[in-house]
């Protein structure tokens, strides 16, 4: 997890996507089908190499949940990676299976880290509130909710939750871990074809974030409860066993959002502050 | 298949989608799974019929094919159809699997024909040329093609295969049914985000005539066979084994278009007509 790049080694950006649904997760879990675990693996296999060279992200998405923007970082030998630059890209392509694809391989800039040089993350949610059901040629990445929605009512309720707050309220509690974060963007959008999406973006978010403040706000969208009520639930900061965490295959993570090349040594400087600082928020305490 | 309504019953028209993968197709087929024999039996459970309502409609899509604007018609008991009218879309949504949702069910206008009363058939052949693959969550409805695309070149090569002409080149062939089609648009865009679309519109298309058509000018538009090629397989009005019928998962039946309602009767007739004249188009020779 250091900044520092080993000498002889060249750290590798990958831009990735995948369907969460039949992945346990990001991170690589002894026997387990993970994400992390097939790249590593394809990895290893297209570069012929005995060593699995460790991916780091940005982003540790749970079980079932989606990614379209996904940021991971590798550290390769120098040689292996002159030797295979060129046809990397296409050899994972014809080696990864096909719920999982890396359509950018490029040399990291001095000084990048996929998880700690990230300063924001943004992640969709999609819901369909159709009475005959989900497009059936997305309903493996739209949520289901048999309830009309108000998306002017979710707007309002969603003002309450900006900025930077404990979202213990919202999280799944980690020994240690602050629940710190500031989130800079909750949106709610009727799309042309009738869905619902949230546009969600903070620092960093805790275990379970988006998916329990989704929770609030249907049932905010749907009239179960009143607009105010989300941001009650923030203010009590302890968690409300009436907030529902909603199902995971509505969440894709969409975008990673990195400074300039030549503020990386500065962000990396600051994330590592905020780290060691104690109950500080920062994109270092167990957070995706 | 008349176009008269049996006294006493009521004709409804369904508008639904579809993911083809799992499905044998369109038509009703002793010991396969189809959308037709899902949607029948569904629709007889919910009304608590012994009876099956015969469907009739638009697009007869083959095996993995998709829809997204399919139309059908049923003709139901009235006294049914007055006891379910308001309710009939939610119970088809929680009867029917998840790939395949009823979006809207209505009375049809007098005259209304789901097959014969379609004027065009609008569909769109979805393909990503990306060396990385396709993106994760939509490669069920998207073909990849590892070679780079020339747009500009693949539209040249469709402007030749625009107008009424006999597609008997590009299509599978069936006893005493003609092959005659007038093909009112076929173009290729690519997309934001990097795929590459045909829409596709005709009066009516012969078995495999889309993905025919999409396969000689994906030979054109990675460069294997000059802008002509396409139209010159046209004019010899024979099956060219040159010509591969692309995979069925990329196709999706994604509109139907029909008259104003005043004007099906007279659209009627005249299919009517087509249909017995020998050799003449039609929306009624085995077409989908």
């Amino acid at each position: 997890m250091s900044e520092e790049v080993e000498p002889g080694r060249v750290r590798v950006r990958l831009d990735l996507s995948y369907d969460g649904r039949d992945f346990s997760g990001w991170a690589r879990q002894h026997g387990r089908r993970t994400v992390q675990g097939e790249l590593e693996e394809a990895l290893r296999v297209v570069t012929r190499s005995a060593e699995v060279f460790e991916l780091t992200v940005a982003g540790r998405t749970d079980a079932g949940v989606h990614a379209r923007g996904q940021v991971a970082h590798v550290d390769l030998p120098g040689e292996l990676w002159a030797a295979h630059r060129e046809r990397l890209l296409r050899r994972l392509a014809g080696r990864l299976p096909h719920d999982v694809r890396v359509h950018r391989v490029a040399e990291a800039p001095h000084h990048f880290n996929a998880r700690f040089s990230a300063i924001w993350r943004r992640y969709a949610y999609r819901v369909c509130d159709h009475p005959g059901g989900v497009d059936p040629l997305r309903r493996g990445h739209i949520l289901w909710h048999d309830w009309p929605l108000d998306v002017a009512a979710m707007n309002t309720a969603a003002e309450a939750l900006l900025g930077e707050h404990d979202f213990a309220a919202y999280c799944k509690r980690r020994e240690g871990a602050t629940t710190i974060r500031t989130l800079r963007e909750l949106r709610w959008e009727r799309l042309p074809d009738g869905t619902v999406e949230a546009r969600v973006v903070a620092d960093a978010f805790c275990h379970n974030m988006v998916r329990s403040l989704v929770g609030a706000l249907l049932f905010v969208g749907d009239g179960h409860r009143p607009p105010a009520w989300p941001g009650e639930v923030l203010a009590a900061r302890v968690r409300d066993s009436a907030v529902h965490v909603v199902r995971p295959h509505g969440l894709t993570l969409e975008e990673v959002g990195y400074p300039a090349d030549e503020l990386l040594a500065a962000r990396n400087a600051e994330a590592r502050n905020r780290r060691t600082l104690p109950g500080a928020a920062g994109a270092g305490a167990g957070c995706c």
